[in-house]
């Protein structure tokens, strides 16, 4: 790690990564330390205007939209998407998991298109998700850009690494204000050996997708289902869920709760055979002194 | 790895940053992934206007500045940076290591803020230089960006790890468009550990300069007089640098030239006993052969 990245070594990384998420080529791919980061630099893509984002989501977006001049605002329509000159959308979306599908955003797209406005489609979680929904492969259209995380899925957050798919041109644009050397060498050799890596993936998506149904089946003996999520989350909507925060918190078990939102939390996937233990216990215990609603 | 990078870590590392700087305090530094990433963020600070770069230096601040949609020029004097919106200087220069005293850039920074103008001071290679001159000790003062490197002088490039150094304001609004998680753990975790490492610092400080000195009488050897550099590399200014340039790279021994500047090159140190070896005997063949200029 003494020397700076290869520029060649981000470039194969590029290209693992087209093949990885279905991207048209490596021109399309911006290797980043982190989606974050890019956030300011694609609301920046269009002049300001109105920016819409689909939520509840992941507020990060919103606030990135803010620092590039844009008017925000969060719509709870997908259809209003189509009035901003940004449209922002989580796909399939933290926290609850709701899915649009290829051929709506594909419509949602030409209209940004014609208008010279920009579609942002989050795929942190398609790597989880119906990978058919993705619209990586169709950024060549324009007026499209597509984030990827790497760190979600391969279980490396701490390394920082995520990816624009766009168009070619404005691929290029964002690897500009990033400069060379943007991804670190661990970060770079990580990604190429991990997203290279089908077997694993496909055998990593099995095991995930059985976590989720265990933590779906641990909710449900507490007499709580599950609405929605993803593999690596879980999304709960019920009307004591501040309770059931508290009840998991006293038992050091974090879940998410979301201020503007009482009654929706977020769960992760337990790791091990004890935290699995501990959660159906503080389920237990919470379920047994529950007041109905 | 497997969990994002903790604020507070990245917080940690601020005040650690500061006290090797000498930064008046935390919340002036910006970590980042390298400063690279951070110079068309700076050069936006102020609009568009002109942007002049004390040269020749680095390429990439004036790309970044372009970028940032300034005009603009390369000047060659000092003096004339005060006639710029945005003024940048490298400090110790690379290649030249041409040091610019403290005095004389506090009064360009009185100029710039006088009409609300930015300077920047990029002191990536202050690690090794004369350290009484930095101005990271001064950013409160306002319209002054100071940056510094991590991975030069700790042998670490490979890692991504860069700061700014600015008036609080400043800063927050840098760390705003870098968002939350743009340093990686492992970058995070050096960083803390070697910056705070105040011995091997000043112990790495007296090795540099031993090496640097050691390449010095290596080039006198060969007939060669250094001019200028820094510990971390050495500048060469001869008629026929293009010709020293091909006989070190027909053994192996890669230098930097500038396809602008024909007679100069630089000159890394060498890291082995035997890589100090093959320069000696490259340096001594060529030499041997040398036409007069």
């Amino acid at each position: 790690m003494s020397r700076l990245p290869e520029p060649g070594r981000a470039r194969d990384l590029a290209a693992v990564a087209a093949a990885a998420y279905g991207a048209p080529a490596a021109v399309n791919v911006v290797p980043a330390p982190g989606t974050q980061i890019l956030l300011p630099r694609i609301a920046s893509l269009v002049p300001p205007g109105r920016a819409f984002v689909l939520g509840p989501t992941y507020q990060e977006h919103a606030r990135a939209a803010a620092i590039a001049g844009h008017e925000v605002a969060e719509v709870r329509s997908f259809e209003r998407l189509a009035e901003a000159d940004l449209a922002v959308l989580v796909n399939p979306n933290n926290p609850d998991g709701r899915v649009v599908s290829r051929v709506q955003l594909l419509e949602l797209a030409a209209k940004q298109r014609a208008k010279g406005g920009l579609l942002v489609v989050d795929e942190a979680f398609m790597d989880v998700g119906p990978r058919s929904e993705s619209l990586a492969g169709d950024v060549d259209l324009g007026g499209i850009v597509v984030l990827r995380s790497f760190g979600k899925f391969f279980g490396l957050a701490g390394i920082r690494l995520g990816f624009a798919i766009a168009h070619a041109s404005v691929a290029e644009r964002l690897e500009e204000e990033l400069g060379p050397w943007s991804v670190a060498v661990p970060a770079l050799e990580y990604g190429i050996k991990a997203l290279s890596d089908v077997a694993w993936q496909a055998e990593m998506r099995e095991t995930l997708a059985k976590a989720a149904g265990r933590l779906d089946q641990a909710f449900a003996r507490a007499g709580v289902v599950t609405t929605g999520g993803t593999s690596l989350f879980r999304h709960v909507d019920i009307h004591d869920a501040a309770d059931l925060f508290r009840a998991l918190g006293r038992q050091g078990i974090l879940v998410r709760s979301f201020a503007d939102r009482p009654t929706q939390l977020r769960c992760g996937v337990p790791g091990t055979e004890v935290e699995w233990r501990r959660l159906d216990v503080a389920l237990g215990d919470w379920a047994q002194d529950r007041r109905p609603g």
